[in-house]
C-alpha cells in the first residue's frame, strides 16, 4: 500500500493508458487539479478556446491516440462540453471527462453555489452525462480509487467516454492505494462458438466466386488497422470502404478499389460491389450518411459481419465473438497465396472540367497533387465530408469526420487535439464558412500551441448543406460574411496577407483565393512553408457542391 | 373546432406570450419549422452563430421581455445549447427550446441516423433536458396539442426553461383543435394563510425601528418591479438591493441607499444594513456570489422574506403566499405617509485615484459619466460582473449579469437577446479578454442584425478572477492574445480603426484605448456617434481588480 493523493493517482491513469495531452478549460472547482498536469513533465494542457471545442479535440486526440480527455468544472463547463461528448459516444472514442466540482462538504449542506441549478442538487449534472457515457460517477472519499479505475476501464474497453466528478476536495485527499496496473484485457472470445464461426466462414470464402471487403470505422476504433490490412492483402479480395472506413486501408494497395457508399458511390465502383456474392464487412456502422442514406442494399444472405462484439455469418449471429480476437485468427486461416482478380482499371472521380472558378469537381481532384503524405486529413460535416470520400488520399494519410454524429463545427477543435496527438504528421483541414463560424476561436490554439495545420475554409456564403436539403434561398441558411483571410491575424498570428510583407518571424500565412490560378500559387507556398501555419480562404460558387453530396440529399428526400 | 398544424399552433403560442425573436441555428431537422418562423411578419429569426449563443441569447430576451424562445436541431444543437438553458433554470428564465428531431416514423424505426448516438434511442436528450427544465416534452401525432400548452404554461408560471422536441414530420401535420387562450393565470393564495401573514407582517413593520427592505431578482424575475417600488416608496424604509437585485430600484429614490452583499459591501452601506431590526426582503436568492460569500449574516429573527411561492416571517413559513399577490396588499396597507429616516449622504464606492492607467477603480467610477439613460447594461461573470455592483447607475438602467450560474462567454450572448429585445434601450457590455474568448463569434450577430451596441472589452490578458482564486501565474490560466480591436473588421463590419478612416457608411467604430485620455476620446465619440455599434478594446493593468472581486475571493478562501 502506498500514500497517494486522488488527484495524483487519477493523473496516472491518463499517464498509464498514453496520454500525453489534456484538453479543457480552467474553472474555479478544477484549478488545483490543472496545478498537477501542469507540474507534470510528460503532459500538457490543451488550453482550449471554450469548453466545446476542448471536447471536440479530446475527441480528434483520440482518433489518433486511442483515448483522449478532458477536464471542464461543474456545471457551466461541462454541459457546455455535452455536445462533444455526446458526438464521442456516437462515433466510439473513449473520452475521459474530468469534472471538478464543487467541496464535498458545500454539496453535502446543498449550499447555494454559483455553477450550481441552485437547488442544491450536485447529482444531476452526473445523471445528465450517464445518458451520453458508458460510465460515469461523481467522486466521493470512500470510493474514488475504485470508481476511476472502473471508468477508465469500461471506457476504453467498450470505446465509448466515460464521465469522472471529482470535488474539489478530493484532488488533494489522501489514500492508501495498492498501486495495480489498469485491467485492458478483452474477454477472450468463447473457444467453441468461434470454432464454428471460423468453419462456416472459411467455406463461404472458398466457395465464393467474387468475395469482397468492406472496411469501416470499428476497424480503426479497436485499433485493428494492421490486421485488417494484413487480411486484406493474403486474402487478396478487391477491398472497399464505407465512408468511415476511409483511410484504414492505404490506398495504393493493389486490391483496394475505392469507397462504397450505395447510391452516392461512383458508378463503376458500385457495380463491382454489387457483382459480388460474398461481402465480408469488417467493423460496419450502417448509418444515414454511411451508407449513402440507407440505399447500401447488399443482400444479407451473402454477408458475413465481424463486429466489435459478435460476427454475423448471413443470417446467424455468432455471439461474443469479437472481430479483435476473430480477425487475425481468419486471416492465419487463408491460403498463403492471394487470390488473383481481374477487375481493370479504378474507377475515379470525373476528371477536372475546364474554368477558373474554384469548383468542388476542380478543388478536391487538384489538391491531393499538393499533400504530403503520411498527413492527417480532416474534413468538416456537410461539403467537405462528402467530398472526401472519392479524394484521392495521400500515401498512409488518415482521415477523420464526423460522418455519424455531424456536428458542424466539430472539424475545428477536433483538428486542434488530432494534431497535438500527431505533432509530426501535416494536417489538412477542411470546413465550410458556416460550420468555421460555431468555432473560429479555436483557431487562436492552433497559434497558441505552435501548430502548423493547412486550413482551408470553402467560403460560399452560407449553409450549403442545409440549402440543399431544405430553403436554398431561406435568409436563416445565410449569415453575416466574415473577412476570413484575415483570421490568422485576428487571432494574434500578427501576420500579413499573402506573404508579400513579412514580419521578422512569421508564424503562419494567409491567403484569400478566388481563381485556379491563386489557388495553385498559395498551394505552392504551403508546400514551400511546411514549417508553417496555413489558412487559406477559398471562394467558390455559391450553390456549387460536391456530386456526392448532391445524391445524399435525393436520398434523403426520398425518405 | 378549427384545422391547424403543429408548427403554427406552435408558433402561435409563441407569439401569444409576447415574443417576436426566436433564436437558434438551422438544421436539418428543424428547417420547416424556421420557414414558418420567416414567413411570420411579426417575427424575427435570431440567426445566432451557435447554439450556446443562442441559448444565451434567448435568455437575455426573457429578462426584458418574461420569456424568450430558442429552436435548436437534435442532438448536436440542442446538446450544445445545455449550458445556457441549464442557466436560465438556475437564474429562473422561462426559455421554450423547441428542438427540430428526425421523423416519427425513422425513430419508431430506431434508425441509425446523423445527429442521434447511433443506437435507435430518440429519448435520451429530452431525458437530459428533463433534469434542467421545468416541463419537457417529445410531441407525438396525439399529444402535441396538450403538451405544447402543458410546458409553455408551467415554464412561464414556475420561471423556469421548457422543453419540447417535434419530430419533423409533425411540423406540417394537421390537427383539429378547440383554440383556447393559455392559462397563465397565478393560484390564488391561501385567503386565510394570508391574512394571517398580513397581520404579523404589519405588526412587525409597526414596531420597527430601523426597518430596512432588500431586493433581489425574483422581482424581476416575476415583474413586480413597479409593486416593489410602489412598497419602497410608500414604506420609505431604506432600500438596498441584492447584487441579483441590481437595477430593480431606481437609483435616484430618496431613500434607495445602494448594494449589499456580506463582506463585499461598502463599508457605511454594510454598518447600515447591519443595524437594521427588521428586514424585509423581497424576492431573494441567497447564493454564495449574491451573499459575498454566505456573509450576509443578517439575524433571520429580524427577517420576513417575501418569495415566488411562499412568504416567511422570522421563523415562521405561510405556505404558498406568493408575493405577487402578497406585496401589493403590504402596500395598501401601510400608512399613507411614508416614514422618513436620517441617514445622512449616501456611501459612495472609493473615488478616482491619480494616474494615467486605465485601472478599475477609474474605470468604473468614470464610465458611467457617458452612458445613457433607459439604457441595458450588461456585465460578463467575474471582474466586471462584481464591479457593476456599486456602478453608479444611469437613470432607469436595466442591469444583467449571470450572478449564480456564472458562466463565461454568457454576458456576448445575452446582450444580443437583451438588443434585440430592446432595440430603443442603448446596450453596454463589459466583457474580459477570457469570457469573450468563449463566444466571440456572437458579435457577428450584432452586425447582422444591424445591432448598436457599445461593447467593452476589458483586456488584461488572461483569466483575472480566475487568478485571484488560484494560480496567478499559472500558464492555464493564459491563452492567446487576439488583436482584440479589430474584432467589428473581422466580423465583417469592414470598418477602420479609431474612426479616423471613414468608410462610405460605416457602420460602427472600434477603438484600442490604453490611457484615461484615450478611454475618454473614444467614449466622446459613442456619444456622439449614437447609431453605430462601438467596439473598444480597454487595455488594463494585468493583475488589477476590482476592490468587490478582491474581498469576493477572500470569502472564497476562507470556506
Amino acid at each position: 500500500m502506498v500514500a497517494i493523493t486522488i488527484g495524483d493517482y487519477l493523473l496516472n491513469r491518463i499517464k498509464e493508458v498514453g496520454i500525453d495531452t489534456v484538453f479543457g478549460v480552467p474553472g474555479d472547482y478544477n484549478m488545483p487539479f490543472l496545478d498537477m498536469i501542469e507540474d507534470d513533465a510528460d503532459l500538457t494542457w490543451g488550453n482550449n478556446a471554450n469548453e466545446l471545442n476542448a471536447s471536440y479535440a479530446a475527441d480528434g486526440y483520440a482518433r489518433i491516440r486511442g483515448v483522449g480527455a478532458l477536464v471542464t468544472t461543474f456545471g457551466v463547463g461541462e454541459l457546455s462540453a455535452a455536445a462533444g461528448i455526446a458526438g464521442s459516444y456516437s462515433e466510439m472514442l473513449p473520452v475521459i471527462h474530468i469534472v471538478g466540482t464543487p467541496n464535498s462538504k458545500s454539496q453535502a449542506e446543498g449550499a447555494i453555489l454559483h455553477h450550481s441549478l441552485g437547488n442544491g442538487n450536485f447529482q444531476v449534472f452526473v445523471e445528465m452525462f450517464s445518458k451520453i457515457t458508458c460510465a460515469s460517477t461523481h467522486l466521493n472519499h470512500d470510493n474514488a480509487i475504485k470508481e476511476i479505475d472502473r471508468v477508465f476501464e469500461q471506457s476504453i474497453l467498450r470505446k465509448r467516454p466515460g464521465y469522472i466528478g471529482i470535488p474539489i476536495d478530493l484532488i488533494n485527499y489522501e489514500v492508501q492505494v495498492d498501486m495495480q496496473a489498469l485491467n485492458l484485457s478483452i474477454p477472450k472470445n468463447p473457444a467453441r462458438t468461434q470454432e464454428v464461426a471460423l468453419k462456416v466462414v472459411m467455406e463461404a470464402i472458398t466457395n465464393a466466386q467474387h468475395p469482397i471487403i468492406m472496411v469501416d470505422a470499428c476497424v480503426q476504433r479497436h485499433a485493428l488497422q494492421e490486421e485488417a490490412i494484413a487480411f486484406v492483402k493474403r486474402s487478396g479480395f478487391p477491398t472497399y470502404v464505407a465512408p468511415m472506413g476511409k483511410g484504414i486501408i492505404p490506398e495504393d494497395l493493389n486490391n483496394y478499389r475505392g469507397c462504397y457508399a450505395g447510391s452516392i458511390t461512383i458508378e463503376g465502383i458500385a457495380k463491382e460491389v454489387q457483382r459480388a456474392d460474398l461481402i465480408i464487412e469488417l467493423g460496419s456502422i450502417k448509418s444515414d450518411f454511411n451508407t449513402g442514406g440507407f440505399t447500401y442494399s447488399l443482400d444479407q444472405g451473402k454477408t458475413i459481419s465481424l463486429h466489435s462484439f459478435t460476427t454475423k455469418v448471413f443470417y446467424a449471429n455468432y455471439d461474443k465473438v469479437s472481430m479483435v480476437e476473430f480477425l487475425p485468427l481468419l486471416t492465419k486461416s487463408l491460403p498463403r497465396a492471394a487470390r488473383a482478380f481481374e477487375l481493370g482499371p479504378r474507377h475515379e472521380p470525373a476528371p477536372i472540367e475546364a474554368g477558373t472558378e474554384i469548383t468542388h469537381n476542380y478543388l478536391w481532384n487538384k489538391v491531393p497533387e499538393y499533400m504530403d503524405p503520411n498527413c492527417i486529413i480532416v474534413s468538416e460535416t456537410g461539403t467537405s465530408e462528402f467530398a472526401s470520400f472519392n479524394l484521392k488520399a495521400p500515401k498512409d494519410a488518415f482521415f477523420i469526420s464526423q460522418v455519424l454524429w455531424g456536428s458542424i463545427g466539430f472539424s475545428v477543435g477536433c483538428a486542434v487535439g488530432a494534431a497535438m496527438a500527431a505533432r509530426d504528421r501535416r494536417l489538412y483541414l477542411f470546413c465550410g464558412d458556416g460550420s468555421f463560424q460555431l468555432t473560429c476561436q479555436e483557431v487562436s490554439v492552433f497559434l497558441h500551441q505552435g501548430l502548423t495545420p493547412v486550413i482551408f475554409i470553402l467560403n460560399n456564403d452560407g449553409y450549403l448543406i442545409e440549402k440543399l436539403i431544405h430553403g436554398p434561398h431561406r435568409a436563416y441558411n445565410n449569415f453575416q460574411m466574415w473577412q476570413y483571410s484575415k483570421t490568422l491575424d485576428y487571432f494574434g498570428g500578427h501576420l500579413l496577407r499573402n506573404a508579400q510583407d513579412v514580419t521578422p518571424a512569421p508564424v503562419g500565412v494567409e491567403s484569400l483565393v478566388r481563381t485556379r490560378g491563386e489557388f495553385e500559387a498559395a498551394m505552392k507556398i504551403v508546400q514551400s512553408e511546411p514549417k508553417k501555419i496555413h489558412f487559406i480562404e477559398v471562394v467558390m460558387p455559391r450553390f456549387d457542391a460536391p456530386r456526392e453530396l448532391i445524391l445524399q440529399v435525393e436520398t434523403s428526400e426520398n425518405r
